[in-house]
Formats: C-alpha cells, structure tokens, sequence
C-alpha cells in the first residue's frame, strides 16, 4: 500500500500510470472507513487496474459550528481497511496544502445544491463540488465511485463532471447498512446507546414509504404523514426534511410517478445528524 | 490542419497524443484572430508538440446587452491564421453541446472576480473561468498559453488552474500593439475611422504613465490625473477605470512600491469598450 501525501507526487504518479495504460480508479473519502467505504473501494476494484483511496477531512464543506474539529479520524485503521478492500494507494493530502491562506476559488452547481442538504447547509455542497474537483485534477481517474448514501451529492458531482467536462465515469453504488437497517456513516460513532437505538427509525421509515409506495399509494403527503409518524415514535431532536425527489434532475415531487422516486431524509439524534434515502421504482 | 467540433472526438484525441508522450499546447480564443492571437500560437509552438487553438465565442462571459450576438466571427480566415501562425488542430465546439439547456455548474474565484472589470461586467469572469476550466478539461493540454491583454482574466486563470491544482503550466504572453501604439483586440473593428485614431490614446496614456514612474512619481493621485488629462484630449465617451494594482495579488494600490505595478484602463470610444494595460518595473 503506497501512502502520498504531496499532491505533485499523486499527479506525476498518475500521469504515469496513465501513459503504461493502467485504468485508475478513485473512491474518494473522508477517512474513518466502515464497511460503506470498503464496499465503494471493493466497486473500483472491478472497474480499474489502479485503486486510489484519498482521505481528506475537507474543511471546506463543514459549516460553522459544525463537526469538523471533532470528525472522527483514524489512519491507521483506514491505511489496513482500504488495503484489506484492494486499494492500491492512499492519497492523504496535508490542509495547507489543499487550502493556502489565499485560497479563495470555488466550483458551485446552481438550484439543486440550495435545497433539501443545502438549505440546511449553505457552503457545504460548494465545498464538496470544489474539494472533488481538486481530487479528481490530483488523482486524474478514469472511474470515480462515489455513494449513494449521500445521493444529493453524488447527483451535484455527476452533473459537475458532465458540465464541466472531466473526462472520467461516475459510478454511485448502493448505500450498505447495520444487520438492523441503519446506514453506515463514520458519524454512527457519535450516538450514544439510546440514540444509535433509536436512529434505526430512518431507516424502519424509509422501508414502510416503501412498501406504501408497492401497495399503491401516490400522494406524497400521505406518505410523508405516515413517515413522520413512524419517525415521531423514535423521538428524534429534530426532522430537518423528509423529502420525495425526482432522481434524474432531483427536484422535489408532489405526485409518485413512474418510473422511480427518491426518498431522502435528515434528522438529528442528541448532537447528531444522520440522513439517510431510498431509490424507489415505481410501476406505471 | 485537423478541425475538431466534437467534445468526445477532442478529449480521445489528447488522450491518444497524451499517450505517445506528446505534449499539447493550447491557445484558448474566440476567434477572429489577429496578430496578438497569432504571437499566442506562435509561443505555444514553442512550448509544445501539438498545438490546439480552440475557437468559441462564449456567451457565458457576455452581460446583457454585450457585444455576443454582433461579436465578430470569420472561421476560413482564422483557419488560415491559425495555421499560418503553426497550430496543428482546431477545436471548435457548438454552443448547445457547451451549455445544454439544463447548464448550472460555474468555476467562480472571489474577490478579484468583482473589481475593474468585474464591477462593469459582473458575471463576466464567472463565465470566463468557466469555459476556460471546460477548455482545459476537454483539450488536456500541458501547457496553456493566454494573452497579457486582458491582465485580470490571466490572473484570474493562473489562480484557478493553481487552486483546483489543474496539471497544466500556465503562460501569459505580451500585448501586441498596432504600430501606432493601439493594442489588437477583435473589437477594434467596431471603431469608426475618428474613433480608431482617438483609441491611441489608451496607450499614450499608459506610455506617459510609465514615462512619469521612470522620472520618480510615486503618487497615485499624481499619475492618474495626468492619464486623466491625457486621455481626456481624446474625448473618450467614458473611462471606465483606471487603475494601479500590484501584480502579484492583483490588489488596487494607493502608492507606487517596487518592484512593479500594473496599470490598467478601460474607456469606450462610441459603442466600444476598450482595455489595455501595462507592467511597469519599479526601481527600488
């Protein structure tokens, strides 16, 4: 397992990579792999001849006053869970590096980045696009897995690839979850017994919109009534959203239609804020 | 010469020359090509294997009631300058296959984006950046090679192709001025006989500016009201701005300070808007 650190050093070794005609593939991250992590780093695995894991903790898309101080970290743990998945290398790049005090240029896709996450969120998705773009300009792929857990995001950074042209794939692959349902996040860490208890509820709800959805139900306030309900019983801080998208240009629906839905919601437990969704098809 | 329409057939093709070690140069233009385009080929030639001079009005960098519709275009011409000036391909993609109906993604660098001319031409530097990072994207070059001319956008370049680590050197070359000191641009054709010989004065104004730092002058104050003056007998139908900026953070200055300071205006003669500028050393 090959650890770099400059970003000089990943992009002379990716140029050269690519000039013996190795495919590279990028699964980048923030470090603290579970299971989640390890299956996106498993997806590149088939699509390319050279994985690349990065692992940066990007200032840029935590707001003020939230986690980025108390983000959980741990390289070594992550340096033998991404060799155990196959990845190649590591590349974990130094903050000032990254961001020098000038620093000051962003990548920003409009509308869908200001709703549901960003409405919560105001700078975050404009950090994530910016911190991406860097990455993929670093580690130059031809494939970049990213998941569906956090399918605001990985619908921004597949449109910023399109518009912007970078010349590499996207791939989103399926969220993974604890036996009883929960999504694995590096966040899970921060509930406590009664919290990681109850979390499961975003999940028990996204499986009953689900099945409501098979059983022929249309209206989405119907459905989000019945959500809320299921939620409410799990005694949540907060709802933040609970959201019913169109998947192809992610705009909020009123009606469930053919040929799919994405159900998406965030609430908090204590100090913690989970989200969590599911991709539904939906028969005509 | 090769001529390329297709985003897909370009990005093959550096990828293909890329591949056999060669190295591609890029002169990004929209067209109408002069001798300050052609002096940007030329040193591309230089610097590179295969040179790609890309030819796209942008409409991403005009404002509202701007120039775009009535922007000067002549492709056989500039075929042949191109050419004859030593580019290998030109790349010269359709507007609807660089912004599809649904386009949202910018590249935005802040604060020097929104002076001189960001403050007359708000989401001109937006749309600039932009294309150019699409430009990149898509031609792949290791070089890129942009013109002194418009001294903002090449700042603004070098500090997005730095800040979003693009693997690419960045080279900004000097103006080229018609014998009579009026520096080329495309936009000189719109000037009326009267008008062309009034636009002298933009570079009068900045030779006797030079002339007055060589002799001692460090007051601001002092030097723009002699430009002012200079420029005046002239009867510009407005200066825009004139301004003392330090180069190396493109920061208006108060005080002349070794060890150089760009100056740079704007006026219009008629309908047309002018800019020119010059990089004056300054003796410590």
């Amino acid at each position: 397992m090959e650890i770099i650190k400059s970003i000089a050093e990943m992009q002379k070794k990716s140029d050269s990579l690519r000039q013996q005609g190795k495919r590279i593939g990028v699964v980048p991250t923030m470090g603290y792999l579970h299971a989640g992590h390890t299956s996106l780093i498993a997806n590149a695995r088939d699509r390319a001849d050279v994985v690349v894991t990065t692992i940066f903790v990007n200032p840029a898309q935590f707001g003020p006053g939230e986690d980025f101080e108390r983000y959980p970290r741990d390289f070594e743990h992550d340096r033998s869970e991404a060799a155990n998945a196959g990845s190649d290398m590591i590349f974990s790049p130094d903050v000032r590096e990254m961001y020098p005090e000038s620093f000051g240029t962003y990548v920003e896709v409009e509308d869908v980045s200001k709703i549901l996450e960003g409405k919560f969120r105001p700078t975050h998705f404009r950090g994530v696009t910016t911190v991406v773009m860097k990455l993929l300009n670093i580690t130059k792929p031809h494939v970049g897995v990213f998941g569906q857990k956090d399918a605001q995001q990985a619908f921004l950074i597949q449109k910023m690839v399109q518009e912007l042209n970078l010349d590499l794939s996207v791939v989103v692959a399926p969220i993974v979850r604890e036996p009883d349902g929960l999504a694995m996040s590096s966040r899970n860490v921060y509930l406590s017994p009664s919290e990681r208890e109850r979390a499961t509820a975003l999940y028990r709800s996204l499986a009953l919109v689900e099945e409501l959805i098979r059983n022929g139900e249309r209206s989405v306030t119907t459905l989000r009534a019945a959500m809320e309900q299921r939620l409410a019983s799990a005694q949540p801080k907060q709802v933040d959203y609970i959201a019913f998208v169109r998947p192809d240009v992610f705009q909020e629906i009123e009606r469930i239609e053919p040929p799919s839905v994405l159900v998406a919601l965030a609430a908090r437990f204590g100090s913690t804020r989970l989200i969590d969704n599911v991709l539904i098809t939906v028969p005509s």
